[in-house]
């Protein structure tokens, strides 16, 4: 069975939601709660610490800050999740964030590093979230947190109202993607321009998944010795496994490559943070929203040990005579 | 990325239906219309130029011809749509047909043959679509079209009413088969007879999309030169995405797989005239058509230009500050 | 077209779900039989006997032995499977057995091997079903058939009530797995101890149908010489396309994944006999019925020569003027 070097899981629940417009993303952490995700990562003979939930502060008047929607509030709950994951990550905790919608990344990768400085980030999506302020055409935070994190970019746009605590910490050749298929003309520049490894759908049918996670791994960081941040959007599964998400894309990740993702970054034993983000019940019917929470869990405890051919601990004695 | 050698695509409805018995597929324009079609294709930065639908002419009376369904009715509109197509591909504009059942790609071959002699043929379907009057088990013309195209068969059968204008105009080495699954003995035997490269879903399971991609255009034309023909029965894809069609089958291609067909010819940048046919909006659910249509628009944008992994124009100046 | 050796088909009807908890199971052979898998078969020009359904016999009061549930019902009824089934083998006929619950292998595998005692299993299934009533979680017998089967395991466990008649007749190594994603911790430890080729989704994904296939053959008859019992749990498939069973797992065998199983062994020609399992309308709506005798039909038909590229007759005589 392949171990994390990290024996213990915190469990961090971030009900936010206003990294973009649509309500019910902050109910994440309650739906995949409910759906039992805690006692299945029990299960697998980890120490679970379930550190509830972030409590969010509502920011009134929070008026955009350029093309930026609602950004000190972005920025004050993320400096708060930064802190609080940072704290989980130096307890030798396995950090567990549930989003939440993916602005939660910043504080959650920005807090990661601060505990482990030389990580590398799996960003499993079907979007690219790395527009700048300047490229965004939304202007949905969500779409944009690596943007705030990578050092590659710091001089391509102005400091953010409610950032100044937050200072990139990775380089851009620190990110693998895996899953795009819904990507802005300037996320492709970037992508481009700086040679960040992503791996579309168009590469995962070319290649095959385990190609892409053999070459994906081997790119991100060829000794295989730097602690993993796995930033998991579930609408990189295909909107048919996970229906209840804010920007659903045809053509996405099946639940079996979703699983091999994970099973292959256990085996690594290097995952010392995971988001999960982006579930929002409110946009499925109960049916769509049992559908998501079930496949989020059965792609997630993939990182936790759970093996599809099955396993038995060291200490197993099979009953006999 | 990739453009065709056409920067301007010419879109026809054809509302035809007589090729098969099941009223519906009349209904495929409007319903490929609504859904967006026409505006997402201007995405691309292609010209787009929309000649409206084909008037077709009811004629009545129109006694089978031995075997044969409605000669006269399907003879007559495809004798419309040869001299359309054919004056649309002289116009220099990629001709895409919104059909309407199969039995358009007698008029839209033999129009694409008048301007392009040279072409080649690339099917995706469920179906093999050869059937001669004398080896159709059905006697619908949807299942025939290419039997009156090309010149290997023609002397296997009596001319068929209503087709006088309709010369052999390709060669069955002109032709290659993707997704088949369901052929019937009489198809087999001129398959093998005549030795069709023919990607059957079993072939793609054995080698993969890419492989049956490669060797399927290498097959079809080892210089990569010659004009593309794509016709692209919707029920080529699996019938959980395509639902709303007269013949679904069992266990046909996914998205994806659809989605890097369409990837793969654009690359060629040879695309010269597209089919869709067999959307069938009376045969499903409103949830069913609407699945329908999405799934048809995301598979054939990718032959103007849609890249999963994103894109950006060569002009592309990313916004700094 | 792919012949099996034996050029008739038996259909043996088995009625029997007293291997687990849940009722329904003993409707699977109704449910195959009013969708129409007699007529399918007879299709591809096999002599088409039809046995009709074994009748089970009600044994009331029949406690647990130990932690077996019903062990003398599923004892008798198995008895009474292998009798039959030897029967039908020794006719000469491809014995095609409608369950059931799994536990109707043990008779069903029992007495084929009385009639080829050479046999070797292919089991198509989300489980292992190989617990021993002492290792077994639930007691349930559809879980442990093969545990009565193979020699290897005999001395682990005490004879069971009902089946003194049962004397293990394979070997651990005469066993294939395809398909398993839920496999107990005493069932893994047996597959590691014995060196039993398990083909998990796992697998399924790194090496693909075609690899797994050409490894499972291989791996359990070199020569391939030896008769295969397939034992096929629709659970094997994924839960979208057979969603009436009892112990559905996500992340199975597409459709495509099992229609390729079947004519990889049908290719071979040394199909003996065939069980067909754990089909449960009960679980399902209407609709999920449906689908569910679809899917299992459209696969099983794979194993008597259905191709999905087409075939013709050595005798066809195509239909010319
Ligand atoms: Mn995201
Ligand atoms: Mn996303
Ligand atoms: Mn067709
Ligand atoms: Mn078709
Ligand atoms: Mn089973
Ligand atoms: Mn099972």
């Amino acid at each position: 069975m392949p171990r994390q070097a990290r024996s213990k899981v915190g469990i961090l629940g971030i009900p936010f939601s206003k990294g973009q417009p649509k309500g019910g993303a902050e109910m994440g952490p309650e739906i995949l709660r409910r759906a039992g995700l805690v006692s299945r990562i029990k299960r697998f003979d980890y120490q679970v610490v379930d550190h509830g939930d972030i409590e969010i502060e509502s920011i009134p008047g929070d008026k955009p800050d350029g093309n930026v929607k609602n950004p000190r509030s972005v920025g004050r709950a993320n400096k708060k999740i930064s802190d609080k994951v940072a704290s989980i990550v130096k307890s030798k905790e396995l950090c567990l964030n549930l989003g939440g919608d993916h602005s939660i990344a910043i504080g959650s990768i920005h807090g990661h590093c601060r505990a482990e400085p030389g990580l590398v980030v799996v960003w499993v999506d079907a979007h690219a979230d790395i527009n700048t302020p300047l490229s965004s055409p939304s202007g949905n935070m969500h779409g944009m947190p690596l943007s705030l994190l990578v050092k590659e970019l710091a001089d391509r746009f102005s400091p953010v109202e409610g950032f100044d605590w937050c200072k990139p910490c990775i380089h851009v050749r620190d990110i693998v993607y895996i899953g795009l298929r819904d990507v802005d003309e300037g996320e492709r520049w970037i992508i481009d321009q700086f040679g960040i490894p992503a791996y579309s759908m168009q590469e995962i049918d070319k290649m095959g998944i385990k190609e892409v996670m053999h070459h994906a791994l081997k790119n991100l960081d060829p000794n295989g010795t730097r602690p993993i941040h796995l930033s998991f959007d579930v609408d990189g599964l295909d909107p048919t496994i996970t229906p209840s998400t804010g920007t659903p894309v045809l053509g996405g990740l099946n639940i079996r490559e979703g699983q091999y993702i994970m099973e292959e970054l256990a085996n690594t034993g290097r995952l010392s943070a995971i988001d999960i983000v982006e579930v929002n019940p409110l946009l499925g019917s109960e049916k769509d929203n049992m559908v998501t929470a079930e496949t989020t869990i059965s792609v997630i405890e993939k990182c936790f040990g759970s093996k599809r051919g099955g396993y038995y601990p060291a200490s197993y004695v099979f009953p006999s005579l």
